[in-house]
């Protein structure tokens, strides 16, 4: 470039980072809220990243040559949206609608917005959900774009991030940047690190990253440090670039207690003059991507899952690894990921079948829900599996996964007091609660290994957070293998015309259900065993058809807290209905759990077999 | 030392180190499940430890001078408990209950055994809550304990340790050691790292740690690292030992499918022979601390409680931080820790005016909850607060938590749609579920100011895991500043002698509920209105009270996904009642809200007033 050229890049970097400054302001004074001031000191980097790096069609946002840009710092929204007017995406008419109910430009990005892949507002999840999108791009789609991340750096406290650190080095994702807007201050003051980029850049060495640290006001140091990130071929790179928060206006620039205010009309007008006035209209040119297809794909199979032989005895975690492997010959778009414990999930069968397509997280659960989440952002279907205990760790990335409107299957083994000797620190209890609470879930608790196989078939075809439910001791196969499960329903195992309650169980719980028929039968006790696999959504149809039919007495049964798991769904099922409510007795883990045998556990926490007959005996003679 | 003493030393660490691989062996075998070859990695790491560094009162665990040592990696507990029993603080006899019900030697360890602090086995979490115990020890108490930690090498893959690592160098915790046993294979093959131990120091250094990389089977250099390390005064310490997996039995040592095996009678046998068959029945001395008491506290003081005016508006996470000043006057073990938002939680509050007892977390709820859990382990009265969306990023903590028993309080601000313009990533709206479903927890969710600071103040002396939901906006207090409202127990609003319905809220929506009430009683129709603030316990009393005296029927309405909130609560509570059902009608948050003005989105919600008329009419009427 010669000088001249040069002169007037600077020109056209400096224009444009006035207009996101300016836009940023006037969006967030229109809606009486929102984050200027953490707009205002990206607004630099932002401008030399559109104007001379991103390579984005905005007139085709699944475009699979576009490079991703991931808003980290979801509170800098304003400046995305300003970025996205600049680009021509949005009119400026639309930008003022920030924030307003109605508009889609809430006050966190979310993929309402086509030009936005996930959501963000939850600190440390941009860039693990990045490192997701970037390792399809290298490993799978063999696509050119690169990942652009932009974080806070008050984010850079949330340990996330360096899960994301070591994954993104491990898998040399040298088309990931991240770039770190250090304006020094964070909500309530000064963050931990202040302007110390140099301690930013430290931690990014040692965990093998390529680290530049620039004055994220200087363009050509901007557009040096891009160019070089984007020719680092073994690594991932990260930008720490000292900024001022609200750069650009004497009264807003590094000064405390600006975080998340808006101007008022007045401030906003001497704000905007100090910028520059007049940049409020322009239309930028963005380098489209060059024309690239995803590397091609096996071809579709018809699915061939596992067949278990009835009264063969399986545990439903194996039959999850059988059924990746079929769906892994079926659909080439299936990806699997595991936080190290592969050999406990049986995620390792597929890892053995297609390596290609499996990622390693190590034991880094926020990372493996973030990284699934990234994969379908380029269409892929993930499922991502460790004990069911640790997926309460990346409980805010499924919530945020929700948030985005991902699909995303999840697999959680090792549940309940039925696990045994580990204790109590590895049994999931609150797994069905905490996956029945996010947004358009399936939660989903196979019995047998012909059902766990079908619904994990299943899964691969459901949108939303899916989640199943795996036992890690074997269990009867109690149904054969053409039988069929869908989402939503539930077997009837055992009725007659004369039911005198209905036990509802689901997992582990249902061989006990099963059991304590056996013997209530042979006391000339008839009880209905359902088979609520589907926990979320559940078959309310069923379950009213129970009540009516087995004198209003229910039992439900799991190996789970009484909070928010089966018993709460059946009680659910019941509440809204117009027919007389059935008397409900909820059997669950009450105290907590020790080591032991699995069939000591169950009965030390009263779900076993034996406590389900005398609850229904209780029940029945009306004894309480 | 002279030689001679070296030599004798070395023989004695040699001795021990042997007796707990031995021990570690003949455990894991009585049991038939267990981590023998995990917990020979760290035996001479152990060894030296125990001889020589570690200060503490096998007979006197409560003794404040002890030092404190985390297992943090948890399966390793077999090492850990042979470790007891050199100790001689358990027999032989009770070594070989391990992991067999009824054992307080469960396959992770546990505070049932009085030398364990807090739980271990969910990976991560041990050094975060040793930055607790140490702050505690070098800021509060002013002991001179210092704080050992063993990690495995796996779980240096969670993003928790280096939240732990950015806070331990912020407080400059010189009095906490962690020692990284790295022993190459994790449970399902190497590592992500293998014996890369500089690259472990790589990224301690890069927080700013001093680092140390040993050969962790060289008794002197483990020695002399831990010797350094307790003679560090200004930083933290990791020492980085490179150790073998099974190390001493040639069967076993660096072995591939030997993570968490048992080995038989005839492995053992040959294993304890190539060890040390003599050793096993020592008991070892360990040095105890000096004595040594905390620094005296200030004085107990009378609570002063803070005041709001009826009728007057206010917003709860306000009336939490005047709370927490209050309680912080009164009680001079009140502790409180913050994610970064304090000027949102108003934690800044107690910031202010008690800063010795303020802990900043920065934005890492992980590190935050586990620095609760450390200051309890100290007998400290912690409360740590952020927005209650952003606690889902701790939950795995929150129920290890549990498993520990510690009594933590958590407050979580901004739940629900009624945030407004921030967007559903700010909103919480699975806090209460999450919540519910957490063993022995208490779930508090007040309505006005002078409620929320009553219950605020009766977290501090309540056990287990106690968790309050604050609003952001202010809500009319409607309460006088003498009422009293225990746990477990709810308010009647508004109720008449022949009550067409109740209505059950909380929180936001019981201003809602109240509002409806009036607009319903102008057209004729009477509800019952109960302010349900604890809604675990739930006052199982006043519902079905409320359920006899109002026709049965009843609605619950929060600002929460429907599942596992307070619908389910109430559900819960008529559940196994044996009076009549009543028709119940849940209303909550059912489609992902986006950014509005909050009236805006509790109508969008169906949550608001208006929806509340309508339900009740619809549910008085009979039309569905």
């Amino acid at each position: 470039m010669t000088t001249a050229e040069t002169t007037s890049q600077v020109q056209q970097w400096t224009n444009l980072a006035q207009q996101l400054r300016v836009d940023s302001i006037r969006s967030t004074t229109a809606a009486g809220s929102g984050h200027p001031t953490s707009s205002m000191s990206a607004a630099d980097l932002m401008s030399v990243l559109m104007l001379s790096h991103l390579h984005y069609d905005y007139d085709d946002p699944k475009n699979p040559a576009n490079d991703h840009f991931i808003l980290s710092k979801g509170h800098a929204a304003p400046l995305l949206y300003s970025m996205f007017k600049a680009a021509g995406a949005i009119e400026d008419e639309e930008l003022l609608t920030l924030r307003k109910f109605g508009s889609r430009l809430a006050g966190h990005p979310t993929p309402e917005i086509p030009w936005v892949d996930v959501a963000t507002g939850s600190l440390g999840q941009g860039l693990p959900v990045s490192v997701g999108i970037a390792a399809v791009g290298k490993y799978l789609d063999k696509l050119p774009y690169k990942v652009w991340v932009l974080l806070g750096d008050s984010e850079m406290a949330e340990g996330s991030n360096y899960e994301a650190f070591h994954l993104a080095e491990h898998y040399k994702l040298n088309n990931l940047i991240a770039i770190i807007d250090c304006n020094r201050l964070g909500q309530r003051g000064e963050t931990e690190l202040g302007w110390n980029t140099e301690a930013y850049a430290a931690r990014a060495r040692g965990f093998g990253w390529n680290a530049i640290v620039i004055d994220g006001h200087n363009y050509e140091e901007i557009d040096q440090a891009y160019r070089q990130a984007a020719e680092t071929t073994d690594r991932p790179t990260v930008i720490v670039a000292k900024t001022i928060k609200g750069k650009g206006v004497s009264f807003l620039a590094d000064k405390e207690g600006w975080h998340g205010k808006p101007l008022n009309q007045e401030q906003a007008e001497q704000a905007i003059n100090e910028l520059n006035p007049a940049a409020r209209s322009m239309v930028y040119p963005v380098q489209k991507p060059n024309p690239a297809k995803p590397a091609p794909l096996g071809e579709k199979k018809p699915l061939e899952l596992p067949r278990y032989e009835l009264n063969s005895s399986e545990a439903t975690r194996k039959a999850y690894g059988d059924a990746l492997v079929a769906l892994g010959a079926a659909n080439p778009e299936v990806v699997v990921m595991d936080g190290e414990v592969s050999n406990s999930t049986y995620a390792n069968e597929f890892a053995k079948a297609y390596p290609d397509r499996y990622f390693e997280q190590y034991i880094a659960e926020q990372q493996m829900v973030a990284f699934a989440v990234g994969t379908q952002v380029r269409g892929k279907i993930p499922f991502a599996s460790s004990f069911a205990a640790f997926l309460s760790r990346a409980y805010d990335f499924i919530r945020m996964g929700a948030v985005s409107q991902a699909n995303i299957r999840l697999s959680g083994s090792h549940a309940g007091v039925s696990i045994g000797e580990d204790g109590p620190s590895q049994m999931a209890l609150e797994d069905l609660a905490m996956m029945r609470a996010v947004w358009n879930s399936t939660v989903l608790y196979p019995c047998d290994a012909n059902q766990a196989a079908k619904l994990v078939a299943e899964m691969a075809d459901h949108g939303g957070i899916c989640y199943i439910r795996t036992t890690r001791e074997k269990t009867p196969v109690i149904y054969g293998p053409d039988e069929t499960f869908p989402v939503g329903g539930s077997k009837i195992l055992r009725q007659s015309d004369k039911d005198d309650a209905a036990v509802v169980a689901a997992g582990i719980t249902l061989h006990e259900a099963l059991q304590a028929y056996d013997q209530l039968k042979s006391e000339g006790i008839n009880i209905r065993v359902i088979d609520a696999y589907s926990v979320k959504p559940i078959d309310d149809e069923t379950l009213l058809a129970a009540a009516a039919e087995a004198g209003g007495k229910i039992i439900t049964v799991e190996d789970h807290w009484p909070e928010g798991g089966l018993g709460e769904a059946v009680l659910e099922a019941f509440a809204q209905a117009s027919v007389p409510m059935p008397q409900v007795i909820k059997m669950a883990v009450e105290s907590m759990p020790s080591s032991g045998k699995p069939a000591q556990l169950l009965e030390a926490a009263g779900i076993s077999a034996h406590d389900i007959v005398q609850a229904v005996k209780t029940l029945v003679r009306g004894v309480k």
